[in-house]
């Protein structure tokens, strides 16, 4: 059966097999069939090719790998130990345990070596896209013709199931315009899925497919020729102008006597009888459990010295670097570890105006003073960048085969923006955006949950926030989105009420570590409040703020967020004329909220007051925590209509009016 | 310029631009490049092609037309109008205003001759696939040898956003691989998207994309070449065995001096004097507004004639078929109409066991136990089917080239498939259902949306509904997603408690009309409840019902559902036995609930008991609406982690124990 030319390539390519397939038997739960099935492409890549020094997983210039198929962890988790990383054997026999090092499927935080958390598939080829990128705007920002300070490659392994979810074609696409030859991806090519043979469902010829996307496409055969492989990827190396998909037919579940190339090894444990029956196939003592042989971890211990020679040559070309190019030296500093400097001071400010701006608009002149003095600020539409107001005007636009601009088009391409934008995300040093529509953050929901849980900050820009959006009509207007990104864990979603809290919203933004930040704006104008009066400043980093308040306790609390916070503002003025004692909140963001002690909270909104309005132009899903049962709200629940704004807001209730009478008679009731 | 042969034709066409240009321009808001830029294609297919009858938009062997860049709303309304459907040239002035039958995309529920609402790019694509799938099925589980009582097409225009988007190739390689020879798209190739020309990120070679798919593919280079584009659809009428792609180079905004063939065109009015401009340059009359000449009402006319009689000739077939076949007519009128017998009766009951069975295991069960009875019930799951536990054991697989069958396998293609869904669910008589782990509902999100949008129903089977679904691990544990599927309107979410309570579930499911329907299930077992002691028929019809209840009024309430409800019932036992008042609430269905009357609420959450625990394996986001300011939660708001289910469950509080502490703390407050 064996095609392997070399003993001890065999050798290590069977113990990755062997201790996936313990692994996942010990836990009796995982996936065995793609990491025996793919193992002599992670022996390969990472005991030959790919730059890496374990003793530090976080060396700057380090190829990256991305095991797209994260449901294989397995193999991942058996190379990295292979290599030295510091991840035991008995991290491995603890594979999907509590607390454990081996989660089901890799997440960044748990593991080192470990890039990107996978699983949800199509996501990490995505993300790998986004690393790709950030290398080759870093490489053209730094490198010089002499010295060469970035300088790697980002390899992959995606599975058919990546290959079949929408967001693959996205990134995709992206990658063959943008001609990111640094890119090399396997595609481990099984003919298998859950349900069955992919003919269930599956006729795609992906080779063609990829060179319609203008990617280097090439065919290994048999997996287990490892000439074949390396010869492949020597030539995707060598293809500078375009990205490479290895289209590599493995069979899952390889040396299992009964269940290699059924659905069978996918997602189960083979058994203790099969993982013997398999043992003894692959030529391995059939009692023996995560077993290296003693060959094995010799022959990469040369991967370790290797690593750690690399990083040291890289430093001495950093050392020379700094010595010849010393300003550039400190800002690839800066750049790598997020200092930034001067920025605040830039932030505009917006004098009281009652026509006002969109806060939109607001927004892209934020962002536009700001940029210069943040260099790892860069991202983009997904088609939308004149209404999004995205656009950084300092700076050139990224196009293929010329990557030091800071505008990204990503085409209408929502989900493959959001993972493009994880993948820069974790590549360090960037501060990443994207924008589009808030109804559009529907696209791309899987990977803004991805980069809360992966615990990286991607900035998003969600303009058109509500029926506000006018003639578009139900399909474009947001009622839910608002709602259902505050469901998301660890997402911090602001909505400013005008220009000056959407400058602060973007000042805590840019001072937001580790978590999605969500920015929710308007198309329409909103009146500009005066920055002298209120305290918008310090207001929105609080999340809640008093805008205007009662003489004495209040007998009313209005909340609004966004668009209607001007509203509310109107209302408690013509309340308060009937002597009414009225305060009104601006309620920016109940994530920023939360964070604040039980103190400020409640100072903000005491309990004493139960006679509590919300007003915003989406589902009341969640203001109930602040309103109370006693309390009330103008929302909407159900979908909009196309009509020019005004109409719409007033059909929907969202006039002084309305909020008058609504709280008149919340005060009647309480 | 012109290379119309025929003046008619030249006429029409430009009737078509002119309305559409018109029409936005009046609303001072729209889209008028595309429609500029395909009227060619809509004329000839609506003129010369589409086998349909104005008078009646619904006659059941119509083909089907799909507007999938929906944003060329005025495209379809202006062909519409001229074909004779109810809808006026003044419906077309009131473009995009309140109330209108003109939304500013199309919407199924507005306007007669909208086969689908449109506009969110990429799911009118995937749309058509489920309608051509549906026809596909009909046609071969009714058409006779000699009479073919389903016989039709279903044709569409698409943009490059569509087909930049991930959803259309997750629906293409579906449709390639089932041969779906009846769906024929024209790809408007215009090469400008919003924010410019699709050079700034698309270079695609999409033909060779979609042979890739196993699609026929062709190009008509000049779409105002009337003879080349016949010929092409008539090709594609041929190929019986693939669908079609027709790659049509177009103009944006055909017509306009200034704005042809630039990004201006596409989103905005083109202004009063451009307008004038481009009426001039097609040599109209510029003061001349929504004209129609007669001549191209004349032409039309024939449409409205023809289409009469071709519905007259379909009743005939349609009569020789019921007397010829008249078991099979029956079917046929019953299946269209929806009418259901027998199947309550099915449904199954399960016995009283502390050990129990999934909720996912019991959906399967009734699911099969039922499926005979309904014959529209045909779905299957994006690659998950034995985890989803939704294969109908009884009946065959759709498969390339062979449609009776009712499991469909989607692949790993979670958006195509709830986008395929609608569209089945458009075509009448199914009721659709799909299936994936509820985390996954988020790569699908966006077309249930649309599907609550439009008033159709799919029933979606989402498993592994918590924590619950143990070492997989936060990348596939749902934790948000119950809430965020809550929070969108019209949308029905069910998470049922157990065996019995699942049965319910699907009953509700079965009945419930116009939108779409989720079913939440476990992978874990849950002891199945006494279904003699407690009201769960009822119950979870109502939503929320007392599953145990104190004598006199109770001190405490606990709430919960799914899989939380048994240790609600635990707890509750616990404090009882120390003299506590508690009552138990099972809570599948916040939405079936709030359909209750006050009456019924108030009996089941008495203001009066202020004590109230909602325990719920997901963020709280929603609940306190039911808790109250002075109720609290067991929830989860954070991620999960990979672990068996029994440890995560206790590591994160849902345990006896902890909602007994949580309960007693809630009490000494209160």
């Amino acid at each position: 059966m064996s095609i392997f030319s070399n003993h001890i390539d065999e050798l290590a390519v069977n113990t990755i097999r062997l201790l996936a397939a313990d692994g996942v038997q010990k836990a009796k739960s995982g996936h065995p069939g793609m990491p025996m099935g793919c193992a002599p492409i992670a022996y390969v890549l990472y005991s030959k090719y790919i730059k890496h020094n374990p003793a530090n997983p976080k060396w700057a210039n380090r190829d990256r790998f991305i095991l797209s198929a994260g449901h294989g962890s397995m193999l991942l988790y058996s190379i990295l130990h292979l290599c030295g990383y510091d991840l035991s054997i008995d991290d491995l026999k603890n594979f999907r345990q509590w607390g454990s090092k081996t989660p089901g499927h890799p997440e960044n935080t748990h593991t080192p070596g470990v890039e990107v958390t996978t699983g949800p598939l199509g996501q990490g080829f995505a993300n790998a896209v986004g690393i790709a990128l950030a290398e080759k705007h870093f490489a053209e920002i730094f490198n010089k013709d002499d010295l060469k300070l970035i300088d790697h490659y980002v390899y992959g392994i995606c599975s058919d199931g990546d290959l079949m979810e929408g967001v693959s074609h996205e990134a995709a696409s992206f990658a063959g315009h943008l001609k990111l030859g640094n890119l090399i991806f396997f595609y481990d090519d099984n003919q298998i899925t859950i349900d069955g043979s992919t003919e269930l469902s599956f006729s795609d010829k992906t080779a063609q497919r990829f060179e319609a996307y203008n990617w280097h496409v090439q065919t290994v055969n048999d997996v287990n020729d490892i000439d074949a492989l390396e010869k492949a990827i020597t030539a995707a190396q060598n293809v500078k102008d375009k990205p490479s998909l290895i289209v590599t037919k493995t069979h899952i579940g390889f040396g299992s006597p009964n269940k290699q190339d059924s659905s069978e090894a996918h997602g189960s444990a083979l058994g203790d009888e099969e993982v013997k029956l398999t043992k003894k196939n692959l030529g391995w003592d059939e009692n023996k459990f995560f077993y290296v042989p003693d060959e094995v971890y010799k022959a990469f211990a040369d991967v370790k010295s290797k690593g750690a020679k690399l990083e040291n040559d890289w430093n001495d070309l950093r050392n020379k670097y700094a010595e010849k190019y010393p300003e550039d030296a400190k800002k690839f500093e800066d750049f790598m570890s997020s200092k930034y400097r001067e920025w605040e001071k830039a932030l505009p400010k917006f004098e009281l105006d009652e026509k006002g701006i969109a806060t939109r608009v607001a927004s892209g002149k934020t962002l536009n003073a700001i940029a210069s003095y943040l260099p790892g600020l860069i991202g983009g539409s997904a088609d939308l960048t004149p209404s999004n107001n995205t656009h950084l005007k300092d700076f050139d636009e990224i196009k293929p085969g010329s990557y030091k601009g800071r505008n990204i088009h990503f085409g209408i391409r929502e989900h493959g923006m959001a993972s493009i934008l994880n993948g820069m995300a974790l590549y360090g040093g960037f501060i990443p955006f994207g924008a589009t529509f808030l109804i559009f953050s529907d696209y791309l929901r899987p990977a803004i949950r991805l980069g809360a849980l992966s615990k990286i900050k991607v900035i998003y820009v969600f303009t058109h926030d509500s029926i506000g959006l006018g003639e578009d009509g139900p399909t474009h207007q947001p009622i839910e989105q608002l709602a259902s990104l505050r469901a998301i864990p660890n997402v911090v979603v602001v909505r400013p009420a005008d220009a000056n809290e959407t400058v602060y919203a973007w000042k805590a933004a840019i001072k937001h570590k580790e978590s999605p930040f969500i920015l929710a704006l308007t198309r329409q104008n909103l009146p500009t409040l005066d920055l002298n009066k209120y305290n918008i400043a310090e207001g929105v980093e609080r999340g809640a703020y008093i805008l205007k308040d009662s003489e004495g306790t209040p007998e009313l609390i209005l909340m609004a967020s966004g668009s209607e916070v001007s509203l509310a503002l109107k209302a408690g003025e013509k309340l308060e004329a009937e002597g009414m004692k009225v305060r009104v909140v601006s309620f920016p963001s109940w994530q920023l909220f939360e964070k604040q002690s039980e103190e400020y909270k409640k100072k903000i909104l005491p309990s004493s007051v139960t006679a509590r309005l919300s007003i915003e132009a989406g589902v009341e899903l969640g203001w109930s925590k602040y309103t109370g049962v006693k309390g009330a709200s103008i929302s909407i629940e159900k979908f909009g209509s196309s009509a020019p704004d005004k109409i719409l807001f007033e059909k929907y209730g969202f006039t002084v009016d309305n909020v008058y009478a609504k709280a008149k008679e919340l005060l009647r009731k309480s």
